[in-house]
């Protein structure tokens, strides 16, 4: 037995999807937006715990699968910076760097790292001496230092990204090193699918891979507006960097050979992922997996029953609380039911219990869901089954609308024709492609898009003999293209 | 029933304490000291999970009292950290300084927060509107810079400070942010009792308080070699700063009024006085607390007996997880015991449980305690109940044995002579005082030490009417003078 609280309308979320992304990260308390550096923002109480949650999910997983949890230095001196070739070709116009302690001029130039492989590979060369050593598996959470050329958007291109979890690992083969990326993978498709963000995982093309690296497998998903958004990125880096830094192990063998390494990121896009891919026009849907608050309760009373009331509902948070729900009661006297119900719809807590003389009486709740905006009554016997059994229909039912409206933005087009409005409509195409970088980037050229590269999932859609759009040479590969953030 | 596993030597650890520290921090595996950038270093795992838990304990604290964590950026414009002139006068000389990103110059320089005061007051500015704002009280857990000119030591004076954890609040009126510095005062009491962590609590004269405060109050420790070391501040602001950004409210009365500020901060040094303070010459010895581990088991075998003792240890060491206990086995199979007591022993885990196939038989462990080293045996079905015991045992006497060691090392003196005496004995030495700054300067440099203070503790031992060491005249005032870190 149930009714409707209200319509999920989706009309600003769809169509000023920046508009409304700013007004929830602001109206939400999540991000302030008005420091005066270009690129750089405040992560404000309710928007920290968020990220907070997100931070705790994934160190969970990688301290589960045997990653140990380090912290380096933010400079980088230049001469480390520079040993790579590839690395400091594509950081060197994005690097910020400390020239002045003071009023002195630095010895050395420091760099404030924009990823931390060449900080960490001259200490991993002091740390590995045999294969016993192997494999090496660290991670830390920092922030990195991007001085971005192109436009700036908050949590989404920013020049300080506060949340940079980076992985870096060693290993004694090619192979080891590439099993250990498919880890990385593993782990973070239990962190986005925990999280109820759809993605796909493609091999990004030669072009567009991570400088430094033998190829980077990447995870993409799609914002409201039909941009695609990187949310993760996983590197096997070969021996391309424990050459540059003259990293060796000892083998079982007796000779000396380079490890191979890994490093694989994720940074707060996966926040904004979060609440762009779950909102509405009422604001924030957290997932109740991340959610700071579970579940508000709101007395309901006239005056003269507000003690009655109150008292009761403190009652129910304990015993929530009791069971493990994370619960805020809003006994605040100065705001009227309808003010709470906006402000905490605003905030994306996934149930909201409403409790007034009358359910009191009756032994009952009222009980709100944030995501379909069902009311529905529940015994308070019943509370704790119920609530638990809610909040997984909650996360079912945010997985399950995330990925159809994800499915409905992943198209598949047998020519540029074709290819061309299906990219009108938002999202991922995936064309069939030859191969060729040639035409690879030709098509990008063409669509003025941006390649993801080949798919590594089991979304791919088309299958068998197809012809490159571009050069109509025959060929089972295909491409996934988008308009990228 | 018990016997002594071993002599508690702390000769290495009171008479060469650095060549101590250098080696427990390298040995413990706690901290990387070869990072190639002058005052920079690495947290390893352990040393990352020893510094955690104290930051959680700290956020805990923090989080109880009503403090919000945030994260602001770590880029202050230089406008902005120029706007307190106090402020900038101190830090001038020790600010890193951004001033290109990629090849371009930056059209501002941007300063690394050596604190984050000037970063936050422009904010304030924006979030406080009306007394109904206040009070509000932030902190953040984050990465400072500050160019030391002084010689640098491993977490004691670094350049990077990669744990400052600061809080900043703001109140209508001086007194209530005088109260909110009694409660920050509060709280690191807490904190540090919960680190077994001795310390006096200071009002630091004029000439040596935080750079644009009204009064500092610190708290400080005597690490093994007797010099003193400052672990937290807080910090009465008055108006200003509020000044200095045009931070006002409204107040209920219709008036406009700049708001009270305070600050208050503690970093890794508490991580040093942890490591310091408890340790021996076996290596560090930690509180319970706080041990990333509280209980390793090892098992004792002799060939052919491996699986069976080793699945006995591993039901033991589910059980008190079961319990709650943090716990660590130790199955390596190419390790003697001995090598593996000495390895856990430098980690300072507080207790350590021996099995073998006689304990197995007799239904028993044997525990060993860390900070004595005294041997005892358990019956099986007691180990919840005793080891429990035994870790809030190792916490008392450390925290006993801490403060006795202290206490030795807090001096008094009713002259020059007997100052400079005592001032040779290591620690702190509480005199007579006039008050006035111009025998307070003359006192520090006849006796090339450093005034900490005026005692606003319990701790003062001299009472009554005495007289200025310095010119003689009668007062009832007394400074605390040490040799300083």
């Amino acid at each position: 037995m149930f009714t409707i609280a209200g319509t999920v309308e989706r009309k600003l979320w769809s169509e000023k999807f920046m508009e409304w992304f700013h007004k929830v990260l602001r109206e939400a308390e999540i991000y302030e937006m008005r420091y005066p550096v270009k690129g750089c923002y405040i992560w404000m109480p309710y928007g920290m715990k968020l990220r907070n949650n997100i931070i705790s999910l994934i160190k969970k997983l990688l301290d589960e699968t045997g990653h140990q949890e380090v912290l380096f230095p933010t400079f980088i001196p230049e001469e480390f910076i520079r040993k790579e070739s590839e690395h400091i070709a594509k950081f060197e116009d994005e690097i910020f760097w400390v020239v002045k302690g003071g009023k002195r001029e630095l010895e050395t130039r420091l760099a404030l790292r924009p990823t931390s492989e060449t900080a960490i590979m001259p200490i991993f060369k002091l740390w590995i001496r045999a294969h016993t050593d192997l494999p090496l598996k660290i991670y830390q959470v920092v922030s990195i230092f991007r001085c971005e050329t192109k436009a700036t958007h908050p949590m989404i291109r920013v020049r300080e990204v506060t949340t940079f979890k980076e992985a870096h690992t060693a290993h004694a083969t090619f192979e080891e090193a590439a099993k250990q990326v498919e880890e990385a993978i593993s782990i973070y498709r239990k962190f986005f699918d925990t999280l109820a963000i759809p993605y796909v995982i493609s091999r990004r093309p030669e072009w567009d891979k991570f400088p430094g690296a033998v190829y980077t497998i990447a995870f993409d998903t799609v914002l409201p507006d039909g941009k695609v958004l990187q949310i993760g990125t996983a590197h096997n880096l070969g021996q391309n960097f424990s050459r540059a830094f003259e990293v060796t192990y000892l083998r079982p063998d007796g000779k000396h050979e380079y490890v191979y390494t890994t490093s694989y990121g994720i940074s707060e896009r996966v926040v904004a992922a979060v609440i762009a891919i779950h909102g509405d026009d009422r604001g924030l849907v957290l997932p109740p997996t991340v959610a700071p608050i579970q579940v508000v309760i709101v007395p309901i009373y006239y005056k003269g029953q507000e003690e009655y009331v109150i008292s009761h509902c403190r009652k129910v948070a304990e015993y929530l609380r009791s069971r493990g729900f994370t619960v805020a009661l809003d006994d605040r006297t100065d705001k009227t039911p309808g003010w709470k119900f906006y402000y905490w719809e605003m905030r994306g807590i996934p149930l909201r219990l409403e409790v007034g003389p009358r359910d009191i009486e009756n032994k009952v709740v009222t009980v709100v869901r944030r995501d379909t905006l069902e009311r529905r009554t529940i015994a308070q016997d019943m509370l704790d089954v119920e609530l638990r059994k809610l909040l997984n229909e909650v996360y079912e039912n945010l997985k399950q609308r995330a990925w159809s409206w994800f499915n409905e933005h992943y198209h598949t087009a047998s020519n540029i024709e074709e290819a061309s409005e299906k990219m009108k409509l938002g999202g991922i195409v995936e064309v069939p492609w030859c191969g060729s970088e040639e035409c690879g980037l030709a098509i990008e050229d063409t669509l003025n898009a941006r390649v993801l590269g080949e798919p590594v999932d089991e979304y791919r859609k088309l299958r068998g003999k197809l012809k490159c759009i571009n050069c109509g040479k025959e060929s089972d590969k295909v491409l996934r293209i988008a308009k990228t953030y």
